[in-house]
């Protein structure tokens, strides 16, 4: 005969402290947690800062949890009842309802094991407790034995990490920056025959039309976005079936193989056993290369965002070709200010996943032998980059480029009084001829038109049929 | 007449929301929260993240609104009765009564207006609420004609950012670093004639003793803690009087000076006027030196983490020299191991501060003209920088440092085992010849002394006087 | 009648100085030099630091320049005998013939146009040269109306760093990575069955074979590469017909895809038209992800470098499981010291390439409108990275990779000592009796086995069957 | 009788090679090269990239020699003609006369140790020479015994690096930045008066005057100066003495004193010995120090010459106010247009000093027990940074800012265009009033006065007494 699970609400209702255990000795824990000796040693230890691990690498590790009971129980390790209890647990873990038993900080052992530990606790004191038992004994359900069996936390960890990343990317910030993207086509599309005076090195150049120089920032956009996407198949490998070393020593074989497809089945996504365990445990190499091509992003979301802070700048001393939408006051001084608080908020968050980045190569550089020790703060630097640029896109869309206007008044002007038009003699006067009439028509003031007739280099119907922007700025969205 | 200061608790004592209002227009405002329209346009259009302007920030800026109500009211430009009123608000503010009053995001308008206007709004609702009228009326304190007086965003958020940085630096991490670097002298001195092997290159090499290499450690963190407070003069240097753009328009002539001195009066610690005020709002420097200057404590720690952490690998088949305390189970399935957990720890700590460092230092590259309006990821990655080495080398030194001890049977093990001693014969038997014999010990596996005494260029007599470990490792603890 | 082109070796036969000319006047040039006006001025005006612009940039701008004159020959713009003398001077540009009269540093220009300028005028002075006329004088060929016809630097700048990037990437560091994989592999293969303890956290663990520990470095390797080649389709889209922003004005319609095709031809390539070419001038994401990817390579190499590096450590008093090869002797003052220089040297490389990309993440994202002037530092950072990375794997593998041997007998004796073998005893005993042998076995300096059997848990017949080394590291290469 | 010292030309009259040995054997070197056995086996090993260890170093390396062995001559360890000869040699070294006998790799070892030995064997073979020796002999004067006496690589190349940079930062930088700074002060004396519109957030703000815009440029670099000068104390201390590990074994009681003594005789600079030479060789933290105040100036230079940058776009279409030398054509394209390009480098060295300085922190880190084996990056990057600052300030200054002059007419422009002016009526109407003026302005287009009298809360009398912008920006150039 063995336990019967119960349907029993989540909570232990007990106050003041339970004793808990584990090979160092005894330990208390608040009676009302769930969490057990290692995580309390670990809040003791580590309390450090105001980061926490992020609970999206808890809810994966429960879904870890949950396929490794489902494999242990299919292959007859782990009674099915036990196997029963475990996974009404994990599936606890995995929705968030035990996100409060999780109060590990992100500064803790580099392997992620009281993080491990946590979760094998949590899920053994619950599933103690559907079973009927007393939390703390460790029977019928034991945190290493059951929970953790044909696991280490050296296998497990970067399988959670991979898993949280993932479920990050695709459900939150691929989707928001396909809207952000959209949204740019959508005003490239709109603006596209909008002519304006382009701008290099800050100088004024030759026209291009709004839509083209939009239709570039969408392009940036999608093309970062699929760099990011292209690191997905690293984090489709997961090190599960390794356990301590790699080797799987305690896991039987086939184990990781098996894991993995539990993951894959329960999550729709195509995880495979990482095919170098050695590697996959060692090193985070996958999660370094998610976290550049998050960098990726940043760097044309700050191009982008600056690009139209400078061209909102003004009302009356700036660039001015577009209005953002004014989303509230900009000074506690100047009434009537209006500033570009979202591409700043843009570029701030650009500027903090490069640094974030750079602590991500340098911690996945320094891994020894067997493992990587710098895992919590790859994965809290990932998980926090990837959040930064989900939500600053949700708001630069709704709250900037989605009601940015254009300023055509001030378009027209900059394009009528340009000298740099001017490109367009070239072919038919030679570069060194129109040289002269741009330098002559800006040390005179003059319109380039005014100059050019002045040189006597050039008929009025000549210089008419050269220079009309509206022909100079070549056909289709994305240029030449 | 004037409206009297009345006693009341904090609270409004309200549900439903209440109708702020700004130069936009209307907006609702959760009826329990002092803050009012500008703070909650920022939340709605700013949730990025989960990470919050720190709390240290908004206490600081009470101190600065205190401030700036004791000049005004000194000189007269504020009634004495408003101006007691925004004092006792603002006390509450600094003392973090109202803290659940600042919910903005880190991520907003890159001057720190949002929070800015949010401690306006803060003060006033409340010194409305003191002085028995309505929050939201702006009256009979208004948020910028009083509360703001003499003041904009522009130079009072980056003093509040010197404020909040000093305090920390003052009373939390220099005393933590302190005590960290007593720890190691302490060890030093305990283990100042305990002879072991040096390595260089990670190879073995001449002795030293334990407590000279500990000395090393000590002076590094002394070092680095001389160079942190040297930054402490930057921040002493306060912007607040320069207002919208430097030049101090809308505040009196000497306003500057004179809010300083009450900012140092009310801290107790010499904060000044910025001797120029252009370059106290257009950059953020004196933030970007004291973040390289944790950096530098950062790139110590780090040395120091790892050299602990490598001495005391094993238990077997690592370096073995020192015994850190065992502070919790190391692996959820190797029984009985016992990881460098605080060491790790600190060395993420260490990276992430040279990461936020990075981004810190990009951040501060990006002003333009009158404003740096990076300023709220600036300020965040210097007080996390802080925090997280606060508590890092604190625990480090509790869990770790305090109760390491010496493996003195391997310490000597290593001091017999060594060729490496044979520097010591090179001034009697001249290099090439000290050469030949470490090749010959090391290949046919000798000791020194065998493999100098078959080489024939030494007496025994010679050999023992030149190569005592004992005397090899100079007379001090800091070296040569 | 036509100028004929002329079989005249490489050289200006004059002393002194010749007169160039440009749009702003003219200007002195050493007479045996083919560069004209803008090179002499840029030499000038930006004599900065010791770093020129890599000859690879030039050799690849020849083949642009050279690709360009065949397009606007067959179109007809360019008569057949103009284009034959700019070819031939171009093939001298592309085949380093003419690398001398590269002279410009790395410091100028943001665009790159004075390197473009630089190429344009050696080609017309050469080709001028080649068809008998005067060097200086722009006729018969000029280097804007000729050289440069239907181009801008604005888009063959970034064409260029494409071609040099991608050739370096593909004929020089991809295959010396390949080698040094391949190395790896067979030291893999040779060490497979030799087992050794393995470490986590840098403490004793659970064995794995040695010839598994480097199968986790190969495939590292092997990963990186794969990424590394991932970013080549970015590389492969060629700016090249956008002209000065993008719109193409001044080249004729489909330039840019005929451009493209005649590099794809003379390359070998699959070079194509950047499909927008407004991202592609205004951006460089292609090479911020190309850094990005070659960071992913240094932080590989880090870790095994550093790996061997420990594990060769010694002679006596380090992990000593390693031989590296002694390449020259190590100190000057200690007599017979060998360190692992090969192994420091690729972890400064590849500490160097993270320094590097963080220049070029930050330099990629500072764009503004419709070109990126930082261009001159990323192409000199991913040029330096990539010969850095280069040289450093091909002298890693001649002169500490292929040579490292083992040292069977310190493998051995770690091994036969380690308590951490104790993990093959927890599905047997259960994890709680496991750590307590483990912790008697240390505290009391025991073997495992004495420690076991003392216990009284486990018999003597039982412990051999689980403990055993050899059965403990699974079943292949490439672990679980 | 010893050898005479003869006035022999630096030469060495040989063709073919030279036999040389160190404790390896015998390797062929150059015969006309008056480097040893350990340089050449460096050579051999360690050709990677194309960075040489700069010459800056090895004339540094003379001086240490140099004065080590004064200090050995007059404590009698050295014969006085040898030593003359090592010293007649080390001054040739010093002046640069031998720096073609330097030629090795910066990717090397990491301590230095073969850039020591090649000072050792190129003053080793010079002084056997001037003393009619045969080179390769090491007789009469041996590269270690003799020229290395008393030192270590260990003590003595972070000696060099300390002596390099601070003659660089001495001699160089600091003189550079300070004539540039004197130039930005002379040009905001000059501009003192010239009232222009102030910007934040881009946006258009209140009125300050040239002079005191560039008044903060000033006062930014002045700042970053003197906390680059402020790092000279940490590289003033020398760690030679310490010899292998720092204890100072082989060097004679009071070495360290004594040599930094010689140095600081001979430098004019207050060399002293390092307080602890455990941190002085195991750290590199002044260096990082000294790179992380380079950094600093960096942030200043970027902010100063992108305001310059954008301050100067157009000549039509951007701000405008400043009108920057013309010192080149701008384009291959574009006729006429000149660019900000003297701006554009400065950008770009300031962002590859902090890439630089990124890796410098990163291995400044990387110390291990005794040593730190990062060093040929840290002491490159340092010296590069110095370097491309210097001559990035010294042409920024002559070619851009010494040039740069106002538009005067724009600039009276913005000013009277301006709504921000506004701000001026908040003290006098209040901040909500004030506000509504402004966006009624704003929206209808009409000019600040217009909307201000249409607003009926001011009159004209208090308006223009109010909106003087000559009055609204304080008294001086520092700001309020």
């Amino acid at each position: 005969m063995h336990p019967i699970l119960q349907d029993i609400p989540i909570g232990l209702d007990a106050t003041g402290v339970r004793v808990e255990t584990d090979s160092m000795g005894e330990i208390e824990v608040q009676a009302d947690r769930y969490w057990g000796a290692q995580a309390q040693r670990s809040l003791k230890h580590f309390s450090i800062g105001e980061e926490r691990m992020p609970v999206a690498v808890s809810r994966a590790y429960g879904l870890v949890k949950k396929a490794a009971a489902l494999v242990n129980a299919a292959e007859g390790r782990l009674p099915q009842w036990k196997a029963d209890a475990m996974i009404r647990a994990a599936d606890e873990v995995i929705s968030g309802a035990l996100d409060a038993h999780f109060p590990l900080f992100v500064y803790q052992t580099g392997s992620g094991t009281q993080s491990n530990m946590n979760v094998n606790e949590v899920i053994s004191n619950r599933a103690i407790q559907l079973l009927g038992g007393e939390p703390g004994s460790k029977s019928p359900v034991h945190p290493n034995d059951d929970v953790n069996m044909g696991q280490s936390s050296n296998d497990t960890f970067p399988t959670a990490m991979h898993v949280a990343t993932l479920e990050a990317l695709d459900d939150r910030l691929l989707p928001e920056l396909d809207a952000l993207a959209a949204c740019l086509e959508a005003k490239a599309a709109e603006w596209h025959d909008v002519v304006k005076i382009g701008r290099t090195h800050l100088e004024d150049a030759v026209p291009l039309t709004v839509g083209q120089e939009w239709s570039g920032y969408a392009y940036q956009l999608r093309d970062a976005m699929a760099a990011l996407s292209a690191t997905r198949p690293g984090l489709l490998e997961l090190a599960a079936g390794g356990t301590a070393v790699g080797t799987g020593l305690t896991a039987p074989a086939g184990f990781g193989v098996n894991i993995a497809a539990r993951i894959a089945e329960l999550t729709g996504r195509k995880f495979i056993t990482a095919p170098n365990k050695f590697a996959a445990q060692a090193s985070l190499d996958a999660m370094v290369r998610t976290s550049g091509a998050l960098r990726g992003v940043a760097v044309a979301l700050i191009k982008i965002a600056n690009d139209m802070r400078w061209l909102g700048s003004g009302p009356r001393c700036g660039l001015g070709e577009l209005f953002l939408p004014e989303n509230e006051p900009g000074s506690s001084i100047m009434p009537g200010k209006v500033n570009p608080t979202q591409c700043e908020a843009v570029v701030m968050i650009g500027i903090q996943v490069i640094g974030d980045d750079t602590a991500v190569a340098f911690a996945g550089s320094q891994g020894n032998f067997e493992l990587n020790a710098m895992r919590p703060i790859i994965i809290n630097n990932v998980l926090r980059s990837i959040r930064n640029l989900t939500d600053g896109a949700c708001n630069f869309r709704r709250f900037s480029v989605e009601g940015t206007t254009l300023n055509t008044k001030r378009i027209a002007q900059h394009v009528a009084n340009s000298v740099m038009l001017v490109t367009a003699l070239s072919p038919v006067i030679g570069y060194d001829a129109a040289s002269k009439i741009a330098h002559h028509a800006t040390e005179h003031d003059l319109t380039l038109r005014e100059a050019a007739l002045a040189s006597g280099t050039i008929s009025e119907q000549a210089f008419d049929d050269a220079v009309d922007p509206a022909k100079m700025v070549g056909s289709g969205l994305a240029g030449a």
